[in-house]
């Protein structure tokens, strides 16, 4: 496959985004693809805060890939400054190309360049393939993450 | 017990704070209540960033509890925002008081001030009281909580 370029995401790059946050067995039935007035508001909201970077992956210029990474400051840990991977979608032209591990090695990457000291997320149960995928990467199953709908 | 004071954490609140992060299992390992230098910087970039919240639980005038609210835009679940609690923390002489209850639920109406459509936490696998305490509270452990140290 030809060389991958990550870049912050784009107002312009919201459509690929938005269809490929809604192509997966749980995001179906959470997003409308068809009315995209709540993430264009959402896209501003990430815009206008300067520790959320939502990127995007392209090739051959068309977006294939998706992560949001937040930097969070905190005092546990001596004061250590935590990253938080969310939304990480791969097109599924992609998948078993390779660029799940790019997308998270740019994730681990641009958070080190940011003095963080440790990096974590939170996968569904039922992703066990998704589970398998961060383990190789290095990452520990170390917590239980809980959600609460508001 | 008295009533409960939850305010916004302050730089002269810090020494209480660190010591209780330090008075836990994990944290034993991980704190250094001695120098509080690393926690100061990490105190101010916490004051710097308009979404977090750092606050601290009073009991007549004294600190016995902690946590930490992130609030983090996103673009999936149609542009919801979702809200993260950290560094929640009881001093020890407050256990079983319901202090905890009440933290958390602070945390959940701040949350729904900020038009937040989720509460997030991770908990350590091997804190499985508090994992009881978080699903008696309404939280459902549906997730899997990956982290990588840097």
């Amino acid at each position: 496959m030809s060389v991958l370029d990550i870049r912050p995401a784009r107002l312009t790059d919201l459509p690929a985004i938005v269809a490929m946050l809604a192509d997966d067995p749980l995001g179906a039935e959470r997003e409308s693809p068809d009315d995209l007035s709540p993430y264009t508001a959402a896209f501003e909201r990430l815009a206008a805060d300067p520790h959320q970077h939502l990127v995007v992956a392209l090739r051959h210029g068309r977006v294939v890939g998706t992560l949001q990474l937040t930097i969070v400051p905190g005092l546990s840990r001596r004061g250590s400054t935590r990253s938080i991977i969310e939304g990480v979608r791969i097109h599924a032209d992609e998948r078993g190309s390779g660029l799940g591990t790019q997308l998270i090695e740019w994730a681990v990457a641009e958070s080190r360049r940011q003095n963080c000291r440790l990096v974590q997320l939170t996968s569904d149960a039922s992703r066990t393939d998704a589970h398998r995928f961060y383990e190789r990467l290095g990452f520990a199953a170390s917590h239980v993450g809980f959600k609460m709908a508001l």
